[in-house]
């Protein structure tokens, strides 16, 4: 029950039903996800600190409130308070919100760990798997900040809807349930629906993988081929999916939720995901360096795919989706050869789960 | 190994991975479905009857070679042959793939089960439940034909995408796996691919109840809430059908494929969906009637809400989206109540089944 110490009792957070939101919390970083969450925090009554590292994004936002880069056309809550002293935002706060891109996670903490004590709370938003460590948030985290308390936020979630109070519905992991549930608490609003799950692992790698499905669902989109073929991509790259993530130690049913098909579904069907707009040049017979130079900015799935690709094979996991994304961006395939590939394997079985379950009797 | 006996050994069906396609399949029903599927098959090599009740939709199938009602456009197969003696259809038939709407399917068996000898495989692919009884199709075939063999072919596949030879999959569930393999080995080519399952319970309620979900899907977008509400709404909805199923003896895994999922992804997104459309009429602020008399059609959606809400009291199963559906529907409630409703529902754990594995722990 290390939580209870931690938080304080629930009762104090919640009194007959009555959220407390006199507490302060830190959000770093002020692209559009940690900005609309920041206003959104403020908007409830919490005391939110928005760091951010740009002296001009600061001088813009203090002045007209508005995020014009990230987030344009949304006044944002006149109690939100913006820093570029980042052990000033941090000070006091219950929860230090992470909202920096993953590739910047690590040198982040670095860079204010001494500012941050073990009580606080670390809610991550980041979806990707580190560089070279091939590691989760949570374990460049539990590297820097050693046993910090911690939690993922993740889920369908565009943060320019966010930002507009339209519907939303996300979920936060942690392995506290404690702490879960405290989140829940805090960000949980009448347009803005918080689910709990213990498993960390599943929603951390839901959230990353998901970026290389949408760069194929992109691809199918690129060749002309139609509803059926995408879905079919969805379908089967979220079971892909699952089975790697079932041998990393996440729980397969949580890839059937909002931090994984839902997601992913969100990715997928929408002109906002870079990676899906990738898939599509990709799909269209551009070039990788083309396509990328045409984006111009870092798209994850292209990274990601790479990452998935070696965590198959050094997990012995059948990846096939994920294998011919890599096969095009990485082996000279093209893309007409690798749905041929993928259409043309051996006859299977649906779902080994329900295989495994039911086979004898079959 | 009834199934051995039935369509004799797994070697005469294929010999040196070349599939037989020698034999004769009767096509009931020349909709879209059953004329995309009917051409699959003659451009496979097969010998398809296909089989429809209209003089009219007769004689200009037979002079133009083209079903211009429901699949304009497509020059179909020049081997298929078109009936009106259903008995002639099914006479030598390995299969007869019954393509009529639910509701219609025990009278056209009720009508030719005469003609119908016990070794001929029923592979359905009406996705409803019949009105009054709730039977599953598998349970009126059962009811009409006793111990007739019997497959499912579900999954995301609009018929003009299949009729144009777009890459599709899809699933097919028989209790017996002879059964399911032989289909699978009968419908599969390089543009289609065929996967199989045991789950008739779960194939069969996905196919139906996913057009709950699709209509609700529609409402929020006739709201004009956002991708993240609809993905919410698609996340969540698979989940209640999956809590639904599991408990009438489906594998919760089945909601997580193609039949699933994977269709409810189709269903959603696509303005083919006569349920879809329903359902953004009513999201718009139209009445249920006026809805009605605009689309013009049944919307089997609005009928299997009522049948869903129905089970879920039975079954004592919670099923929040479908019964503000219900609600809206058929009990008075306008639409954004309805949300709200959805919305600022008790806080939850996201996933009933992670939890109880999780939950000591947790």
């Amino acid at each position: 029950m290390v939580q209870k110490e931690r938080l304080g009792k629930k009762q104090e957070l919640d009194k007959g039903g009555i959220i407390m939101t006199n507490y302060t919390i830190a959000v770093l970083g002020a692209g559009s996800w940690g900005t609309a969450l920041a206003h959104l925090l403020a908007n409830k009554g919490y005391q939110v600190n928005l760091w951010m590292r740009s002296n001009i994004q600061y001088n813009t936002m203090v002045e007209t409130k508005e995020n014009k880069k990230y987030l344009p056309g949304i006044q944002l809550s006149a109690s939100l308070s913006y820093h570029l002293d980042i052990e000033k935002a941090l000070s006091g706060a219950k929860i230090i919100l992470v909202a920096v891109p993953t590739q910047q996670v690590r040198g982040l903490l670095k860079s204010c760990k001494q500012f941050i004590n073990k009580d606080q709370v670390i809610v991550n938003v980041a979806k990707g798997l580190e560089q070279g460590t091939h590691y989760r948030i949570s374990e460049v985290v539990k590297e820097e900040l050693n046993d910090q308390p911690y939690a993922i936020l993740s889920g369908p979630s565009h943060a320019e809807e966010v930002a507009k109070n339209m519907p939303t519905t996300v979920v936060v992991a942690s392995k506290e349930r404690g702490i879960a549930e405290f989140v829940q608490n805090t960000f949980m609003t009448d347009d803005f629906r918080v689910y709990t799950n213990p498993d960390v692992v599943g929603v951390e790698l839901g959230g990353a993988l998901k970026n290389v499905i949408a760069f194929g669902a992109g691809i199918v989109d690129g060749l002309g081929f139609g509803d059926n073929a995408k879905a079919a991509l969805m379908t089967r790259g979220i079971r892909e999916i699952a089975r790697l993530g079932s041998s990393m130690g996440a729980n397969v049913y949580t890839f059937a939720g909002l931090s994984g098909i839902g997601d992913l579904i969100v990715t997928c069907t929408s002109m906002h995901s870079r990676n899906r707009r990738a898939g599509i040049l990709i799909g269209q017979g551009k070039s990788l360096n083309e396509t990328l130079e045409e984006i111009g900015m870092v798209v994850e799935g292209i990274t990601t795919t790479k990452v998935a690709y070696e965590l198959s094979v050094k997990n012995n996991i059948d990846m096939p989706i994920t294998e011919q994304i890599n096969n095009v961006l990485y082996g000279d395939f093209n893309v007409k050869e690798a749905v041929i590939n993928l259409m043309t394997r051996n006859k299977k079985q649906e779902i080994e789960e329900v295989i495994a379950e039911e086979l004898i009797a079959w």
